[in-house]
């Protein structure tokens, strides 16, 4: 790739960028798509649906951004959580990392760069290989790499001092979150499996008898859990044939609420077919009854146990219970509307068995993966698209369709690839057995980052001219050479696809393109759209991994090709303005990890380091300068070891909650909170909600005793 | 090697071990050699040393193995501990395992190879080589292959049977044994490592704050641990003076105890040198005295906690106790007696270093040994050895000679060098910073196991053409072919090994002849030899991994030579009537890990399960039956599913004992013990013995008060 194209691929993204922050900044202020740009405090009552016409409304301001910026770090703590802030904290560790990065590469890097020999490039400026700014164009031993080698260990030193820095911040945050968190059902909470039923006994006896027995001071109370699997079907049929019924009452009834819900009021119903659905409503509530009355039977040998305190939960959590380790299994109870039910309906056999299934897929959907990445890399060598389609020659010959081919679509349609993974891995992670939606998204999160830094860092780098060097992989000696051979000439690959897949993704957070676009379509075209309205949480599974991803580009082309720093500043920069914004206006945490996400960028971030580390050596050694190859080795020794102690001084704290917090908690809830009152709430918290009475149709008032409450059977 | 070679093996070894045993059944019955054949009863004041002489003393008699089978497994367990008895179960299980695989062996399998006709082996029966009854006999491609492949599915079958009934058996034996035990001070004690001293305090004062804080109701005393390395030397060089002392008195003032004792009376020492030991022995006693009362200043950040129940050292043991996981660390505390306190004296970073410098003198030492076994092999090799020394040919070609070099010598050549590696890797584990000498035993077990499985049988296997071939690890897909090209070679070097040096080590087990020859040195030129007398523990670091070797070669030979399964019979036959013997009779058991080396068994078993299994696969593939490997596939998959299941079923109860029991035994406690006396005892368990007062020399009665209780200061 020459300079000119990659100045064509930051032009096209910079007017995309422009061009969509000036209609955002618009179409915010419309009152219509309220619910696509503010959800957040639509559902939480902030702000009205407003009806006045200014003209202010129709021009671009940037006031936004200023708003983003106000809140302090403890108010966008206490608005959005640990999580959220541990996500925000990603972009400020990024944005440290690649400003220092980027003023040793811009100043000293490049400019040692440019003025090597090696690569013999005569082009003038604007046709320069961007190979001429990497380190590939410094001259065989020359003593200039002695200034890459220091910059290696002064870089790394740097990020060491940043994780640390921000480990013991997140960690220290993580505690005080704790300490200032209300009672919460799910801290006094564990989950019991495998509880052995005695004969003619029944699983509530079990668990009552054996917690009374030894933990008798702590043990409050429990709901045993049962297979509910065909009973939220219904319930959820229930509720689709209840949401319909109302629209159409509405519909049928009601003058229109807005303008722009009668677009397709043509085609409203019938009046009878409300008799028809009533009737089918009442039918399916009926079998719910029915359902849930036999449900008493229906015991999964599992259950949530309350205890009294958190050290009372922790203890049982810690301490193996029984004399058979494959009973009284106890592990830590999620949030309650974090339970995934349908789980629980899974034996142990069958979970087993789609644990492995999902891993085979895993790895299938891994090996497939690579044919769009070698459409990608057929992109970029031009000469071969012509060979296959040589009608092209013409246009492929112009400059500018050749700078957009090679410059821009590649990365694009990599990106467009890329965007099924993440929902992919997320039903992949659901199929494993986890009991809550939070451990689905982390085991997703962990996928698609493997699977992003395999299949596009990995893949694209191997794949140039030797996908089948895989098996270097079985000779450590032999990788950073291999490395340090292949993964330069992947440098303008990369670059381009920061900018162009950085900053389209950047853009299209920032308008929320896909559902603005879904927005307008459903309510073009089902009527009831509105009253499915539930603002959005972060997906946190798809957007760390592509975070990581830039991470793992940026510090292992630090070295290598420094040019890429700065699109990645401009990346990170954009992408903190935006999140903040977002988080405080539009997404909705639905569940708390408590930051647990934070251990993953430390260990992809060291993972980085080291990568850089054995391409440098590999670099050094092609670029005979074995001296430096062989005193770079102590660096990933060292990194490994800093990594060593971190994982040794913090990790422990992102498990668990020490005995001294808890404890020092428990004591100060007993002062502060009327405890009794929520020791009664908590017994009714880890009921399976399909369990609760329904009562849709008006007709049956009378149904609307709870039929079970499993508790107390 | 031909049969006749491994016949004169078997003739000397039984030849040996006849010899042995007669002399046993005499020299045991000998007044003057109680404390060699029967220490244990000494120690324990069981048997007295008689003086009457009779005829029968001088006959061999076999009345010792019947004895040795008298006890009931209960008995046994009582007297000698669950380790001794875990130890007891390696045998039988073992013998149950080869006596089955003996059967299939010698009727089924050995028939069928000795009907092959792939070798070519014309020589009449005696002089027919070993290779003639392996596998490696049976035709390409022949149906009778499918015998084996039988074989090796019900064999696996049958050993995973013994192994579960076996691992649960044990369990359940570790449970009963925990439960019918008294009360002991390290089951109510933690180790708490890492305690943050406060600016001008204590690491008393802290301890004593903290516990009471965290954990008011089961919270009892501490010990605080001190730097007690000078100390423990010196009262060392004490102790020795003492012992000098005392017998040089003995030898002046009291007539000859025994005759025997007599025979160096010669050189007694002169009455003026007792003045000067005195002297030297009361400045020695001043000095502890000295070094005992500075030590209030040189306190460890560590401490024994205990507490007033199991369950609360569990809880304390099982949830990390401070904010910070580098403080406040605990461990489980070992026996009082079992504490190797020079550790203690070992700063963290100076163990950390030791560590690895242990790691390196591991991996090193691996690696010289390797020599050894070159050597071995060389004699293997004949007319290698003709070469080098042409003059020896004329010997080397008398048959009688080449049998002895080949079939007998190498075999005691590599047990000669063997015999070292224990040792060492009690001293290597020494330096690791184990608190106790229990964990020093099983981290040297360990290492030997592994030592000896990648020396014996790796290196022996792979050495005979290609020592260079171990890169074929970093080809997996390759590992079954190389291995079955090279195990089968070298089966008739492992029969001979296992009948030279197990039966060996059964011979000088059974007279202990290394003690006999020490006890007949010391009499003979230390005249203080008496008083020093121990009985010894058994040494598991150096007799596990002997007996899992063997374990390793049955079952890897078991489908390839079986010829090797009646000589391990025999072995396990021998071992375990002697064993059983001198256990109740000789070994003391000085510790107790409470049969925690059983899983090393068991896994190192299934390591043997899916060696045999690898090598098969390339076997059949070898022996052109494709169909065969491929459907052999499965089994050691099953096999590691197997393993994985019992691990999760029975590895946790080895680790700690569940709540239930611990609240159980707490609770039994109350009702049948004296628990506040128990308490009272258990406050001094764990001071360091070297804090205690000393008194050996007559003239300082006046300083014999204790000086320092540790727990006090």
């Amino acid at each position: 790739m020459i300079l000119s194209a990659l100045l064509t691929s930051v032009a096209i993204n910079l007017g995309l960028c422009l061009l969509f922050f000036t209609l955002y900044s618009i179409l915010r202020k419309q009152p219509g798509n309220i619910t696509v740009y503010v959800p957040r405090l639509v559902a939480e009552g902030k702000v009205e649906e407003g009806r006045q016409f200014n003209l202010e409304r129709l021009l671009p301001t940037a006031g936004w951004v200023k708003k983003a910026w106000e809140p302090t770090e403890e108010e966008f703590l206490s608005n959005s959580g640990l999580d959220a802030f541990v996500f925000m904290r990603m972009f400020v560790f990024s944005l440290k990392v690649f400003t220092f990065g980027a003023i040793i590469g811009m100043f000293v890097l490049i400019p040692i760069n440019y003025l090597g020999s090696q690569l013999t490039d005569d082009s003038d400026f604007q046709h320069k290989s961007l190979d001429s700014f990497s380190i590939s164009n410094v001259n065989n031993g020359s003593n200039r790499l002695w200034i890459h080698f220091s910059a290696a260990y002064i870089f790394t030193g740097v990020v060491c001092y940043f994780l640390y820095y921000e480990y013991q911040y997140i960690s220290s945050k993580r505690i005080a979150c704790f300490y200032s968190s209300e009672p919460q059902p799910h801290q006094f909470t564990v989950l019991v499996r495998g509880i052995p039923i005695p004969p003619g006994g029944t699983c509530a006896d079990a668990v009552q008898s054996f917690f009374t027995e030894y933990h008798p001071s702590t043990y409050l109370s429990h709901s045993v859990v049962r297979r509910s699997h065909k009973l939220h079907n219904l319930i959820t049929d229930a509720e689709k044939l209840y949401k319909k019924l109302t629209n159409l009452k509405q519909k049928k009834d009601a003058p229109k609420r807005q303008t722009r819900e009668g677009c397709m009021g043509l085609f409203g119903p019938k009046v009878d077919i409300l008799d028809h659905y009533e009737r089918k409503l009442g039918n399916i509530e009926d079998n719910v009854r029915m359902e849930q009355s036999s449900l008493a039977s229906k015991e999964v040998p599992a259950a949530f146990v309350s205890f009294k305190t958190r050290f009372g939960a922790a203890i049982a959590l810690h301490i193996q219970e029984g004399v058979d380790p494959t009973e009284w299994i106890t592990e830590e109870a999620p949030e309650p509307h974090d339970v995934y039910w349908p789980f629980f309906t899974v034996s142990f056999l069958k979970r087993w068995i789609s644990k492995l299934v999902v891993f085979v897929a895993y790895i299938s959907l891994t090996i497939v993966f690579l044919i769009p990445v070698a459409i990608v890399q057929g992109l970029t060598h031009l000469d071969q698209l012509e060979t296959l389609f040589p009608f092209l020659k013409g246009i492929l010959r112009l400059s500018v369709v050749s700078q957009v081919i090679t410059g821009y679509l590649p990365s694009l349609i990599l990106q467009l690839f890329l965007s099924f993974v993440p929902p992919t891995m997320i039903m992949l992670s659901s199929l494993q057995g986890y009991i809550s939606w939070s451990q689905i998204q982390k085991s997703a999160c962990t996928k698609v980052l493997l699977f992003t830094i395999w299949n596009i860092f990995f893949a694209n780098v191997l794949s140039g001219s030797a996908l089948y060097r895989v098996n270097i992989f079985l000779e450590p000696k032999e990788i950073p050479r291999v490395l340090a051979e292949a993964v330069p000439s992947q440098a303008s690959f990369f670059i381009a696809y920061v900018v162009t897949s950085g900053w389209t993704a950047i853009a299209s957070e920032l308008f929320r393109l896909t559902t603005l676009i879904s927005n307008f379509i459903s309510r073009t075209f089902c009527s009831n759209a509105d009253n499915d309205f539930e603002p959005p949480s972060i997906p946190y599974h798809s957007e760390i991994p592509r975070i990581r991803l830039f991470g793992l580009l940026g510090v292992t082309y630090f070295l290598l090709a420094p040019l890429i720093l700065p699109f990645l500043l401009i990346y990170f920069c954009l992408g903190y303005i935006i999140f903040r914004n977002q988080f405080l206006k539009v997404y909705v945490p639905k569940f708390e990890t408590g930051g647990e996400f934070w251990p993953t960028v430390h260990t992809s971030t060291i993972f980085s380091l080291v990568l850089m580390h054995v391409i440098a050596i590999g670099i050094f050694g092609l670029k005979k300068l074995p001296l430096a190859a062989g005193l770079t080795l102590p660096l990933p020794i060292l990194t490994l070891l800093f990594n060593d102690y971190c994982q040794k001084r913090f990790r422990p704290i992102f498990k668990h909650f020490p005995a001294e917090c808890l404890i020092k908690k428990d004591r100060a809830d007993e002062n502060e909170h009327n405890m009794s009152e929520f020791y009664d709430k908590m017994e009714n918290a880890y009921n399976d909600p399909a369990l609760m009475p329904i009562s849709y149709s008006e007709r049956s008032d009378s149904h609307r005793s709870p039929l079970l409450y499993s508790n107390q059977v």
